[in-house]
């Protein structure tokens, strides 16, 4: 049985090693379809953006309804390359449709790893010859290995429906500010769909998902997801399978997410906050990302110690107005925090409420019935490990 | 001869146990002056407050004229505890009043340690009174000790002029995002000075000191800096003096806030952070600190590696506007990037240049003429193991 990216129709994959990686490890995925394909994209909003997103937005904006391939590369990530990183991407992309009998404006090209080296280009180029050889509709698991960094395993993800399915992979790591390591992601479909429903599916899934680890604006110069469909399976999305579809589409990117979070660099702990009672989204939103991302409680729940006044903290300075007197916080079944005071709770039940893998911290604002939940993890010794020596 | 608060004439200061730090070491700090002191003062701006920032907030609106003295516990910081919180604060300024015989007004209240846990009165009033019969010319010293929490040293400033002096004492410690640790500082000066002026000093002082190691809006539920001004010298700052002094108070106040930076949680290095070339002041800081709080920029720092590209990737994402062909960055005197791309920089000058205990970090965006500079220190493995375990 196939996974991943390859679990649709008529997809084929391959992850091969072309020397990028100094362990010799696979370096070069390859996902390719037979039939053109419907194709939505979303990228970072980092203002420096690596060659490969420039080069993709753009080619994406021209030629959304025939897209052939998409070639990836790790451990090089060409960003602030200028303009001879373009030149790579561009050449990356030249060879991958020669390599496939394409037009080359039907290759999308993504790049994650160190910042500010360029692509070797004749091992780029090599890697693409023997990637394009080996392509096999089995080859979703190689793909997912191929487009690791600082990640300890592959993360794929498939819905096999009757009428058709989707299947993707994505690869991430740093998660102190979850989208500051790279977050690459290729999700396939042998769904037929129109770009443009294709595209509006791709925002809705990507809100409740991927923007659900991550602090809006503040990403790495390289995040892209992309969502190719063949239509292979014949089966049409048309406006009434759209909201099924979509449903489809945000479960396969919100497993995805949620394994982005459990491999965060160092993670011990996968931490989920659910802000209830808020205004309305976008505040509950704002509110459970202060709280994801503040270092003293993901410091806190590392060491076990369920240090409630440092979420209520967090919450205060998040911008939204706030009224602690108003609060109910919960670290698992055991309420902490109520009507601007703690509550009598017994420590030993708080302790025990964060001593798992899985935190569930809920706090409620008291203003409204909009709610929202974020993922995260806790902030270890082996983040800084990790982090402290990324590039030797 | 006197340090710190106790710098300037005819102030008095003590620290004294008082049980709250398990430990038995100093936990309370009382500052007085024997004359009416003005008084100027920053808080928080987190909407949630502790107790003592809401009284003092209070108090000082009604009588910033005519202060004695400020009353300090560490430990406990008297926050998310409600109505009963506040009435601890009132009755911690009745008895110093009490003691000092002067009214409850006249005294404001500090408080930092654990948020959520009620003040134990008893040892605080039994502390109170011997704080106050220990109140000496040369006390500034143990004050300066009695208000550290996770600090590994005490922290004060003096610069005794002819006419008057101005000295100081601060606590600072949790440095991943700056003020996320509480920060209480008390500044004291025998300078003669009207309220209004002293505020208008203040607010220049902290602008470019303290706010400079911080990120705005982003503070904890305690934090505060009191200036009292008691007129011993009978030197008085008028108009025309005013300049000079809030020149006095800025270096007093950076100081101040250098040394909570250098004394960081874990912090191994000091960091300075310097943006020049940009539309505006206010553009340059926001910058500034975007690099500044990039914990991918600061676990590079501490394990020594030059990773100029999350220098960049950090300005990306700041939220200014900036053009990466524009950018030039440089470590120490090693420009490691220019035009978009990094520059033929020889790797081993670059990693020396990061190699100190002081570091200096220069990236000019290439749009203007104005700069700011911020402070900040590395992310370490202490900074994880200290708030992994802070209650414990």
């Amino acid at each position: 049985m196939s996974i991943g990216v390859t679990t649709p129709k008529e997809f084929r994959a391959s992850g091969v090693a072309c020397g990028l990686k100094k362990t010799g490890a696979l370096d070069l995925a390859l996902v390719a379809s037979d039939h053109d394909c419907a194709c939505a994209g979303v990228f970072t909003t980092n203002q420096v953006k690596a060659a490969p997103v420039v080069y993709d937005q753009q080619t994406l904006a021209k030629n959304s309804g025939a897209m052939r391939a998409v070639v990836i590369n790790s451990g090089c990530a060409n960003a602030c390359t200028g303009e001879p990183g373009l030149a790579d991407t561009r050449a990356t992309a030249d060879a991958t449709a020669r390599a496939l009998g394409c037009r080359a404006d039907q290759v999308l090209v993504l790049s994650t790893g160190v910042i500010g080296q360029r692509l070797p280009m004749e091992k780029i180029l090599a890697g693409v010859n023997n990637a394009a050889q080996n392509l096999s509709p089995t080859g979703g698991a190689d793909a997912s290995r191929a487009i690791m960094t600082t990640d300890t395993r592959p993360k794929v993800y498939q819905l096999p429906f009757a009428n058709y399915s989707i299947g993707g992979m994505c690869k991430g790591a740093g998660m102190i500010h979850p989208n500051m390591a790279t977050m690459l992601a290729v999700i396939t479909t042998d769904a037929k769909i129109a770009p443009a429903r294709l595209d509006r599916a791709l925002r809705v899934a990507v809100n409740a998902s991927f923007n659900r680890i991550s602090v809006d604006g503040d990403m790495s110069t390289n995040d892209t997801l992309l969502v190719l469909a063949n239509g292979a399976s014949g089966y049409e999305i048309r406006d009434s399978e759209l909201g099924d579809f979509t449903n489809a589409l945000t479960q396969v990117a919100t497993n995805l997410a949620q394994q982005l979070v459990r491999d965060g660099e160092g993670a011990t702990k996968f931490v989920e906050i659910a802000i209830t009672g808020a205004r309305d989204e976008s505040d509950a939103a704002r509110v459970a990302k202060s709280i994801a991302n503040s270092p003293l409680t993901k410091t806190a729940l590392y060491g076990g110690d369920a240090n409630w006044g440092r979420v209520v903290c967090a919450a205060g300075y998040s911008g939204v107005a706030v009224d602690p007197a108003k609060m109910k916080l919960w670290f698992g079944d055991v309420n902490v925090f109520a009507n601007g005071t703690p509550t009598n709770f017994d420590e030993a039940d708080s302790t025990r409420a964060i001593a798992g893998a899985d935190i569930f911290i809920r706090l409620d604002l008291g203003q409204g019935d909009a709610r929202a939940t974020v993922w995260t993890c806790d902030l270890s010794h082996d983040y800084v490990t990790i982090n402290g020596k990324y590039r030797t």
